[in-house]
């Protein structure tokens, strides 16, 4: 292509709603234009990186045996009352009447049209496991669109659902699909996890969530410096430590502490580490009780996991003041373990420590010196409590826990007999009898994948396509082209040559100076440049330079097309 | 593929609401199943033929210089407030509000939003001429969805739009797409004709339909039978009949016709041809006047015509009985030329009448041997009035007028500024000053020409697809595969060696008996059969049917290739 037939649509203004780099830097680069919020317009060149995520995801889908259908966006009402969905759906669901009165919604997701099409088209199981997945439009009406297209309200989704007669078959594809995604996010050429996750309200217990790694991700990932291992921080395990407690060195004394409330505000007043501060927290729990969690002061408590605790809410509520002063005796700043009457659990981390400050349970005082065994007894229940940290050993014992934040672009789920049960979605089984069928989601967002694409590659001045997402692969810019019919029949050539051997090129032709040029191809992000000018001519060479590359280097013509061929492979 | 990966979705029962052969034969070949009324899912096997088309019309689009877009859907409601057609536009578009309560419409077609981008995008007369295109999902709430994705409330399109800074350019753009329409419908291997139509509510003057031709089209189409002269029957123009008038040989008599009102009536009563008859018919003009249209009796009023005259109130408003009575002295079925007071157009072929019968403005009497300038003048207007009839002399003055059934599926239109001067899109022409751009817009149906494709072939057996939209384009159907390991590997020879020629095979690995096969084959539609056996094992032959053929051939497995290969070129 030339930019005369294809033309950039290039700007300087960075929209005011635009937060983070992909957003800014797909408006600039002429990849989206905002319609509405949270709808978006794809521009040629934005299309072209879009086609690219689908034909990647196609492929791999049509490999791993998906088969391919296409779901109507429009979703009638019926089909969600039968699994409860359509009241229990928020705003989000974007809800219309045809003329007739009748109610629909735009699909965000399509389990309930997929159920609907499989109770109808598979009767035996003979015809299972069988995975039909689709790549289209899907509509979520978010009260607070942002981003572009992270989290836009008419998004493109690849979404794909299996249907089996028992739970090795759902295993069975679950390990096709997880690896078929692997394959596509490889194929993206993209830094990514496979991450351990909660499967949400989506229903199911075994999922995996695949996240783009990027410093702006919204999610934190503990993944293992040395192994495959990775989980959304919240599912990370914290191992009971390692290694003995140290022998008691100090005697416990109570110490007042004016003021003193936070871990830092004690651990400042003490002028010891956090580490040597025991955290005392109150929850609620099951009729009426409160429950004591002790943790290490530097450690976080982890909701999720607190809330799993036998007796504990869940959701996890923390107690009041009055309860807390109720139960004992002082106010929140002052509590400890030390002759508290409440159901006390504590985290592993807690294990390990001695001599350590506590809260006394009186208003204004601490004790210094508490060592477990010795002055109170470790409680019953200890469990893991807390949020991982770096420098943790690695839940499966290799390697330790690096935390890094992604972008979820891909999640699998086994969804189980949660929808095929609400629409009796059965078979016939071997035995001939009836028999509801297991069900397998699997998504990813297309065009989050664009964003999440540009938000781990770019830098101040613009976007860093992998090879594989390129809207082009080569930029030629060629010098005053205009001014030398010489030059022109070169460029012309050297454009059919790399053309011809697949490679796709966009040539500058416009009548732009040299920095204009170059400044538009980095924007866009073009992984490789060639410049070329009269000079070369004469040398028979043009400039190469990588977008990463500190510097350009001469490349003969006769080698061009090798030399571009080895940087793609 | 083989069936065992790629199930095939066939059924025996036609569903009640099917009227056409398409809706049929898209159901019964697992194409398509109905979500809700005009509310489809595409199977595997009939995405597999939307994909084909979507591909030739994107190869061709991008050919004529088409940059592929995506617009969404959602469009909000002040982009149609702005051209005026929130309002015009009748519950056929679908709206809806956000949670906001804003409103929005799910597109029904792009002009809008594409002229909004352009008054954004599009600065300077050096940017044009451009056209955007794109293929994307279309909402329209028709009243009565019915065919199937003939006339569905989702439905995919390829709208393309274009801008220009003058009608030169304008007409230059349609030009070339017009060819690619062409290109387009001669790749799809359909039978096809591109029709001057009626742009209908779009606006805009110069206008052509693409038609395929289908017995069960809804619109009559004439052409020619020699050139390429195509146009709506409504449009196409009957020419001033060639030859003279012959002398008058009876004298002009008032004969008593009782009960005698319609042409048929009254030839019947003559005993002479419809021919020999004249029609005069009265509709209301300006100023409350009314204005009698003369036809032959065998001839066809076209209102479309007839609304166009001169101080004819459009649409055209026939006369009732009474003011009839009010102007003629008598009741309709007795209206005729001689003596009446009002304004007279007479159809070009009236002139030519001659010793012709008309009504005597007298109820129950009519003239016989009646004589232009003997017995009455030639009314002053002559014009085109009448529908044309097969065998007219086509307009363009080469061959003659045939009339077939087509079906739309193709529309390209010179809009004009309808959208672009209601928008403000301007740009700044060479002068330096704004100037509102010139826009013309092509869609197709992509949906739609799939069951075009089918309405026009098919057979009591099944679908007949041409070569290029065929789901497949061979059909491997081996005898008793299964009893034999020795047909298995040759069965698997010959699917690879024909796969990797890059021809598309379905191979019938199914263990059903040979009929089964062969009509699941048939109503599926692929266009080339290859049966092999045990039998064809010993002589090294298969035998091959087309889908059309009346007899099988045998070819040697050697030259089998080569062979399907022909068959597809």
């Amino acid at each position: 292509m030339r930019t005369s037939q294809f033309p950039l649509s290039t700007v300087k203004e960075i929209p005011a709603d635009a937060e983070i780099a992909s957003h800014k830097l797909m408006i600039r680069a002429g990849l989206i234009r905002k319609l509405a919020a949270g709808v978006y317009t794809w521009l040629p060149l934005g299309l072209r990186v879009l086609r690219k995520v689908e034909h990647i995801v196609r492929a791999e889908m049509n490999k791993a045996g998906g088969l391919e259908v296409l779901m109507p966006a429009l979703q009638p009402a019926e089909l969600w009352q039968e699994t409860g969905r359509w009241e229990k759906y928020g705003p989000e669901l974007a809800r219309l009447k045809d003329r007739h009165d009748r109610e629909f919604c735009l699909g965000p997701t399509h389990e309930e049209i997929i159920t609907d099409l499989a109770r109808h088209e598979l009767k035996s199981y003979k015809q299972l496991p069988i995975t039909y997945y689709q790549i289209q439009s899907k509509f979520r009406d978010e009260i607070r669109p942002r981003f572009g297209v992270m989290r836009s309200r008419e998004f493109i989704m690849k979404d794909a659902y299996s249907f089996h007669l028992d739970q090795e078959s759902l295993q069975a594809t679950y390990d096709v699909m997880y690896q078929a995604y692997t394959n596509i996010f490889n194929r993206f050429g993209l830094k990514f996890r496979a991450v351990i996750a909660d499967s949400g309200s989506i229903g199911g217990a075994v999922s995996h969530e695949f996240h783009v790694l990027a410093e702006s991700g919204e999610d934190a990932i503990a993944f293992s410096t040395t192994s495959d291992y990775a989980a959304n921080v919240e599912k990370a395990e914290a191992l009971t430590p390692e290694g003995t407690r140290a022998e008691p060195t100090q005697s416990k004394t109570l110490v007042d502490t004016p003021n003193q409330h936070s871990i830092e505000d004690v651990s400042g007043f003490f002028k010891v580490d956090a580490t040597q501060c025991l955290k005392t927290l109150i929850v609620r729990g099951e009729n009426d009780s409160l429950v004591a969690l002790l943790l290490r002061g530097d450690h976080e408590l982890n909701p999720i996991k607190a809330e799993k605790i036998d007796g504990v809410l869940s959701p996890l509520q923390f107690a009041s003041d009055e309860e807390i002063l109720g139960a004992c005796n002082c106010k929140p700043g002052s509590i400890g373990p030390i002759g508290l009457s409440i159901k006390i659990v504590a985290d592993r981390g807690v294990t390990l420590m001695s001599d350590f400050i506590c809260g006394a349970n009186q208003d204004g005082k601490h004790y210094q010196g508490v060592n477990w065994q010795r002055d109170l007894e470790l409680p019953d229940h200890i469990a893991d409590l807390r949020m991982v940290v770096e420098g943790d050993p690695s839940p499966d014992g290799k390697g330790q826990i690096t935390i890094a934040r992604g972008i979820e672009v891909g999640h699998i789920f086994q969804l189980g007999t949660k929808y095929s049960e609400a629409m009796n979605a059965a078979i016939v089984n071997e035995a001939g009898k009836n028999q509801i069928m297991i069900m397998g989601c699997y998504g990813i967002g297309i065009s989050r994948v664009v964003a999440a694409a540009i938000e781990q590659g770019h830098d101040e001045r613009g976007i860093i396509w992998p090879n594989e997402l390129a809207p082009f692969q080569v930029a030629i810019c060629p010098m005053n082209m205009h001014k030398s019919d010489r030059l022109i029949d070169t460029v012309d050539n050297i454009y059919k040559d790399l053309t011809d051997a697949g490679i796709e090129v966009l040539l500058d032709d416009r009548k732009v100076r040299a920095g204009f040029m170059f400044s538009d191809m980095e924007l866009i992000g073009i992984p490789h440049r060639i410049v070329i000018g009269d000079r070369g001519l004469d040398s028979g060479t043009v400039e190469y330079q990588g977008r990463m590359d500190k510097e350009s280097q001469n490349v003969e013509f006769g080698n061009l097309v090798s030399f571009i061929k080895d940087k793609l492979a």
